[in-house]
C-alpha cells in the first residue's frame, strides 16, 4: 500500500502530480526534493508536497518512501536513477515522467528490476504548457491526457505497480503501454517534430523579418490564426527541450528529414495535380481527428 | 454614394460581406450572382443578398450597380474582370477579395483605371474558416481581421473608394495598404506557408501511418494539442488553395525552400549549442506576439 511518495523535481509536472494525488484522495505523505529551494517552497505552499529536503539531504527520506517519482528532464532522471539505485530495495517502486524512454529503460534494466533492487516502471504523461514551473501546476493537468507506460520485459508483477497505475487513472488520464523504442518513435512524430517545426518556422521568421521594424510590424499585423498556431510552440524554452533532443536525436532527425523531403515534393508540385493528392491525404488524416 | 452592390460569388467571404454590410447599416440593394443557384439561394435566405441572377444573365444588373465585389477564387476573379471591364463605366468601383494580388493588379492596370473604364481597387480580407460555403457566413467574420488593400499607382481618387473603405472599417476590420508584390510575399509567409506546411505534415503522417490501423490508433491516441494545431490546416480543401498555389507559386516556393533549409539546419544541430540559438530566435519571435 502506497503511504509515502517522494517527488523528485517539483516543476510543472511534479507539482501537478502532487496536486492530482491530493485531489484524487491520496491521504499519505508527499515529500519533495529538487535543485531549487524556491520551487520546492512554491510547491509546498500550493499543497503539492507536505515537506521537502534539499537534494543533498534526501537519501534517508527516499529510503523510507514507497514510491519515488522522478519528474525532471531526462538527463536529470538518469542521474537520479544512478544515485538512488544502490539505496533502495525490492519493496519500492520508482517511476518517472521523462519525455523519452529508450535510455531510461536501458538504465532501468541495468540498475533496477533485479533481485534486491527496486522496481522501475518508466512513465510519460503527455501533458504540459508552453512554460514550466511549480507556479503553473494544476491538479487537473492530466485530465484526458495520455500517460504512457513502458513496462520492462521480464519484470514480474510488483505489488505497488497496480496501485500507482490506479492513481494515474484517478487523475483522469488515459493510459497506454508501449515499448521504449516505439514510444520514442511515436513521440518524435506527434510531439517532437511539431515542436522542432514550430521552432524552426518562428526562428526563420525572426531571422528574415526581425531586424526590420517595418517588416516586423507587417508580419505581426497581417499574421492571423494560421501563423499563431503553427508558431505557438516556438515559445517553448530550450531548457525543456535540450534533453529530449539529446536523448531522442535519431528518431527526431528521421522525422525532420522526412518532412524536409515532403515539403520539397509539395514545392515542386505547386502547379501540378499532385498538389491535389497532398491535400486529399491531409484531409483524410484530419477527418479522423475532427470527428 | 453607394446604393447598389453586386456580390459575385456568395460563398463564405461573399455572403459574410453581405451580412456585414447589413449589420453595419447599409440600406441599399445587394444583388448576388455566381455559378451555383443553391449557394445563391442560401445567401438570399440568410439575408446576405436581396436578389440574385444566374451568371449568364447578370450583365444588365452589373451595369446598374455602384460597387461590384468579386468574391470567388483568384482565377475566377480574373475571368470576371475580363468579362465586366467592357461593360462598366468610370463611375463604378470594382473591388475583390482575392488571396493573391500580383496578377489581379496587373489585369486591373490593363483593363480598368483608364479613361472611360471602371475603377478597380484590389482588396483582401484575411478571414476564413477551414471550410467555405454560404451556410457558414457570419456578419462578424471580419471583426478584428485584417482587410488589405492594394491601391494602384497613378489612380486618382475615385468618389466611391473612400466610401467602400468606410464600410470595411464598419465591419470591424483593420486595414492596411500594401503594394501587390509585397502583399503576395507577406501572405506567402504568414498564410500560404503555414497552410502548405500543415498539409505536408498531415499528408506525411497519413502516408506513414494511415495504412496500419494499430499505428493509426497510437498516433490518434497519443497526439495532443501540438499535433492538432500543427496539422489543423490540413483540413483545408484543395479547392480553396489551388488558385493561390497557381497564382503565387514563386513566393510560396521561396518560403518552402527556406523552411526546408532551416529544418535541415536544426536537424544537423540537435546535439549542438546551435539548437539553443534556434530556440532563442523562436522565443523572440513569439514574445512580441504573446504580449
Amino acid at each position: 500500500m502506497i503511504e509515502r511518495i517522494l517527488i523528485v523535481g517539483t516543476g510543472l509536472i511534479g507539482a501537478s502530480t502532487g496536486l492530482a494525488l491530493r485531489a484524487a484522495g491520496f491521504t499519505g505523505k508527499i515529500i519533495g526534493t529538487g535543485p531549487t529551494a524556491k520551487t520546492l517552497m512554491t510547491a509546498q505552499e500550493m499543497g503539492a508536497i507536505d515537506a521537502w529536503f534539499p537534494r543533498e539531504e534526501v537519501d534517508a527520506a527516499a529510503m523510507r518512501c514507497d514510491v519515488i517519482l522522478l519528474a525532471g528532464p531526462v538527463l536529470s532522471i538518469l542521474d537520479w536513477m544512478q544515485r538512488l539505485a544502490p539505496l533502495l530495495g525490492e519493496h519500492q517502486l520508482v517511476t518517472d515522467v521523462g519525455s523519452t524512454k529508450v535510455r531510461i529503460a536501458e538504465m532501468a534494466t541495468e540498475l533496477y528490476n533485479q533481485p534486491g533492487r527496486a522496481r522501475f516502471l518508466p512513465g510519460h504523461p503527455m501533458a504540459g504548457k508552453e512554460s514550466g514551473g511549480a507556479a503553473l501546476a494544476e491538479a487537473t493537468l492530466f485530465q484526458n491526457a495520455m500517460w504512457l507506460f513502458t513496462p520492462l520485459d521480464d519484470a514480474p508483477p510488483h505489488p505497488l505497480e497496480a496501485e500507482w497505475r490506479a492513481w494515474v487513472a484517478k487523475f483522469g488520464a488515459r493510459t497506454m503501454d508501449l515499448n521504449a523504442a516505439r514510444q520514442d518513435e511515436i513521440c518524435a512524430w506527434v510531439s517532437h517534430l511539431p515542436q522542432m517545426l514550430s521552432t524552426a518556422l518562428a526562428a526563420l521568421l525572426e531571422d528574415t523579418f526581425g531586424g526590420d521594424p517595418k517588416s516586423r510590424a507587417e508580419i505581426d499585423a497581417i499574421g492571423g490564426r494560421a501563423l499563431r498556431e503553427t508558431t505557438r510552440l516556438g515559445s517553448s524554452p530550450y531548457s525543456m527541450w535540450r534533453d529530449i533532443a539529446l536523448s531522442n536525436s535519431e528518431p527526431i532527425a528521421a522525422t525532420l528529414h522526412a518532412l524536409e523531403q515532403r515539403l520539397a515534393h509539395l514545392r515542386e508540385n505547386l502547379r501540378t495535380p499532385e498538389l491535389k493528392e497532398e491535400f486529399r491525404l491531409a484531409n483524410e488524416f484530419r477527418a479522423r481527428r475532427d470527428h
